[in-house]
């Protein structure tokens, strides 16, 4: 099926380009709320299930052992702006286990915080893979290795037992299939497994409600939605939509975005999964459509449905700041 | 009408996301050689046009008295990135008229080029106008002003003569009507008018050509995009698209990118114009697009014809530099 379109981008009041999609809400029994365009068809979650990703971090004892709260924690589910705060932070959980920076493997970019880029070419520095979005994941993934007593070296690969416990707690999540036949490499290196939106929206649903995850998996599931929903800056970063729509209603709304323009996201109060897709992978479409549908599951309060909404509608500003157009979601989003 | 997926974006083996596009070709009489897509439907082609819209700097005989070059035409056609040899040129086009980077109302960004942009942190400085990736075209635009006896302030505004020259320009090689009912304001301040794909593709038939133009705009017209062939490093610069498809085929292709996934394209050995648009607005999608219509229609040259469809195959690369995927054109933009 033809996914419709769900963003328009106006420039004054004509349409310059357009962006379509797919969006799966469920429930923690897979039951679908609502499905626009084609949520069966598998993507790559990306970044968007680094929540489901720590969950071996917990479950292990490894996030007690080294007395991680809910900022380590927010931390191993983020990607993050490679601000001095999450640079810190990522540093500090590695010193925990004895180790620094040069453990990680998810490779060296600059940070997408420009702030904190500039900064560090001020300084004279590069950057290191601290600095990768992705490093407190990866941190979260080597200090389970060694409170688990086994080899981090090569962490990444999926044959390696860190991966493996990833995998095993994906598939139990979703519910669905995670091989060599629906697996990529993801930017930091790991692997990443396309599967459909309805099974990781009832995955969501999962992680924040417990419903169908064992005792112990449940209990590490909501520790984590928790936290980062406590801490929502140490999931992205200043400015960033994830953080800003956490920020918005505290502990009422998780947000992940993945890279290729997906997005996660879970409401406590209503015990739903939302999972969603740009087609096209364009990030600023994910976060209007997120946005939005955050707005029309939440009608019931008013006040935070139209902040979501009005979230939904960015200005597409000029070089001089100057609002000369806007993104528009499509009416389906919220009817 | 749809538009059809023309570029797939795989990881490993599998598709993680799509682009919608639409392709003319045109001649200079505007008899479509090639149309896939929604050809009709009106786009704004932003800096798609630059070529165009420094026709006036050419026409008025600025270009002449100032004794300006390739190098200058080139970069008054740019979108650049804001490298130092950019911005040098930049600023001397102003100083031949009397004036500095301050009579610029284009607006200020930090260069596209991420290493001048750490260049100019570490030596703690900031961008300023020059650095605009227009500051070329301001730059050719102020200059025509001057040596017009015109006062060029405002010259961004559409009702300053400046924009009246361009906009006339505009009108008379695409044969489209530009007005108020369709314009809106471009990223550098100046208006911009949405006008179907197949004008966009027969004006620049009509550019390389120049027929169905004046002799004057003929001979001002195979100037510009002679002097864009010549020099393609300033019309973008650095690992760029556009001075890599130049450079591949010196004298032989003429290309332009435009914001939003827009490419306006010229092929004097034929004769023909091309203009494209990703439907998002994806600029790695457009840049596929043009390699691979490039290579189609130059492919009695089959050496060429492979390097583009090379080009047109470029691959996703993770943080560590590691070829993870492929973006793949779709089969229509070749047969």
């Amino acid at each position: 099926m033809t996914n419709l379109v769900l963003v328009e981008v106006l420039r004054g009041e004509i349409v310059e380009s357009a962006h379509r999609g797919a969006v799966a809400v469920c429930d923690a029994d897979g039951k679908a709320v609502l499905e626009i365009g084609d949520t069966s068809q598998p993507v790559f979650p990306r970044s968007a299930i680094k929540a489901i990703q720590a969950l071996p971090l917990v479950e292990s004892g490894t996030a007690d052992a080294y007395g991680f709260g809910n900022k380590e924690l927010a931390l191993a589910c983020a990607s993050h702006g490679g601000e001095p705060a999450h640079v810190e932070l990522a540093s500090a959980m590695l010193a925990t286990a004895g180790l620094d920076g040069a453990a990680l493997e998810c490779g060296t970019h600059w940070p997408s915080h420009q702030d904190s880029t500039l900064a560090l070419a001020r300084a004279g520095r590069l950057p290191n893979d601290l600095h990768n979005n992705c490093s407190g994941k990866h941190s979260g993934f080597i200090c389970t290795c060694v409170h688990l007593g086994v080899d981090h070296h090569g962490y990444v690969a999926a044959g390696h037992r860190s991966q493996q416990m990833v995998r095993e707690a994906m598939q139990d999540v979703t519910g669905a299939r995670h091989d060599a036949g629906n697996s990529a490499i993801d930017g930091c290196s790991i692997p990443t497994y396309a599967i459909p939106l309805k099974d990781l929206a009832a995955g969501f649903a999962k992680m924040v409600t417990g419903k169908g995850l064992s005792a112990k998996r449940a209990k590490a599931a909501r520790r984590l939605m928790a936290a980062c929903m406590a801490e929502p800056f140490y999931v992205a970063g200043t400015g960033r939509a994830d953080t800003r729509l956490m920020q918005a209603a505290p502990g009422r709304i998780f947000v992940k975005i993945g890279a290729e323009g997906v997005y996660c996201a879970a409401l406590p109060e209503l015990g739903f999964g939302i999972a969603l897709k740009a087609e096209d992978g364009g990030e600023r479409a994910a976060e209007v459509m997120v946005a939005a549908v955050l707005s029309r599951l939440l009608k019931a309060d008013e006040d935070l449905s139209e902040r979501l909404a009005a979230m939904a509608r960015p200005p597409v500003l000029n070089r001089k700041g100057l609002a000369v157009g806007v993104l528009r979601p499509a009416e389906a989003l919220f009817v």
